[in-house]
């Protein structure tokens, strides 16, 4: 299983100003991928908290560390500086981020959104570049995406604007995605039960578990009165999408009928 | 100033089927009750990664840290085994929390919308809380929210449904933010620009920050074309909401005034 982890960078998502849908967006469709979320982190624009979180994940040898925000021209962005702290490299201006800066200001400048393309300091920070950093492009926005190596910790700095990162997950990081992901298939399944206790459901759901390995059932509950959710997952590396669809109706099939027999019903119910 | 973190427990959100509104709500309360979020991190239902999450928030000496989700009947909700396992306590049957489930089912099986009021292990299992732990009343659900106190740390740890959560923060738990945060007043402002150019405005709020002590200023890109988000926050301890709100209009004068300087034009916006 490839092992990620998220940290999202920025006052504004814990002063609560802003909803953190980029890490929501990015668990959904990295678990698609078949990689394994283990932690999301929310910080603030401080260099030394970022730092902290980025060495915290490298001792838990993270396979893929995202992290998204603090990428633009403002004195407090500092995703880039709080990289080159914890990875211990110098932070040195990256030619071809810089000529990727220079030609999005020349394209904006062209467009009447910006007033012109000079390279100004504010603008020319966003080619500081931790040491042995590779620029990706940003089709949407101006910071050019980070991709960096250390151990065997792939650490991707995204833009915390929801259009850039979204775009760039879609459009340059896909060939690093596919490299990373390789063949693990991924099959989910949601339903509404009519059973609103919890607390009846448990001891059903283990005897279920107990039966197929490596599938995941998550009991929700919401309102007394209205029905606890179910979301059955499985993830297999080196299965296809098949075999993995395969696994999961088997465990469907027992799910059915275990709460059947004892009287509950069950309704599928599509994913967002 | 209270630090707070957050811990968000529950695999639904690192799968990206649920969008964690819990902490952005929570941010956004305790930010404008004067507390300054420090971090919120959302795990998967493991006791071992959970207790890792606490036991770095104690080390950080955080005064408030809060716990959202795994209070439940099922064997994934794993909360309070993890506290026990971080704070080196024995788990064991509280009385009282006994009591509120028990009285919980009660009235649950006289609406119907559970077949009896029986004490099952399941639900048995809601009463067991480190030890040291003083259950608070759920006035939604059946799982008591917890309170322990370790050192500095004040820990509170809420059942992960957004309508429990509220009303426990709304209401039990009233009296204890009441003496967290005493008489600290916080104000807030937002608006946007009619300028797109985000590493135009940074010299810019560079200068005003410069000059208003404790004033916060985050800037917020959009899509180009659009224009940049501000705003400009102020939380102070032992100042009343007039000299809070006081501080925040001075700075908001020298905001918009370098900002006209500069031929930039803001508007006030609500915040949600």
């Amino acid at each position: 299983m490839v092992e990620i982890e998220i940290i999202a960078i920025g006052n504004e998502l814990l002063l609560g100003d802003v909803l953190d849908t980029n890490s929501n967006w990015l668990c959904r469709k990295l678990t698609g991928l078949g990689g394994r979320m283990r932690r999301v982190v929310q910080v603030r624009d401080e260099q030394e908290a970022i730092a902290a979180e980025i060495q915290g994940a490298l001792q838990r040898e993270t396979d893929l560390l995202l992290t998204t925000g603090g990428l633009g021209p403002t004195d407090d962005d500092l995703t880039l500086q709080a990289v080159a702290l914890a990875l211990g490299r110098p932070l040195v201006e990256h030619p071809e981020a810089l000529a990727i800066v220079a030609r999005r200001y020349g394209e904006l400048a062209a467009l009447g959104h910006v007033s012109d393309a000079a390279l100004t300091p504010a603008r020319r920070k966003m080619a500081q570049l931790p040491a042995e950093g590779e620029p990706l492009f940003n089709p949407v926005g101006t910071a050019p995406p980070v991709l960096l190596r250390q151990g065997k910790t792939v650490l991707v700095c995204l833009p915390g604007v929801p259009a850039e990162l979204k775009g760039i997950f879609e459009g340059p990081l896909t060939p690093l995605l596919q490299g990373l992901f390789g063949a693990t298939s991924y099959a989910e399944w949601a339903a509404i039960t009519d059973c609103g206790d919890e607390s009846r459901l448990a001891p059903l759901l283990r005897r279920v578990v107990a039966g197929h390995r490596d599938v995941y059932v998550k009991s929700r509950a919401q309102h007394y009165g209205s029905g606890v959710k179910l979301r059955v997952t499985l993830s297999r590396a080196g299965s296809s999408a098949d075999e993995v669809q395969a696994g999961l109706q088997a465990a469907l099939a027992d799910l059915q009928s275990t709460l059947a027999e004892a009287g509950i019903a069950v309704e599928k119910v599509e994913q967002g």
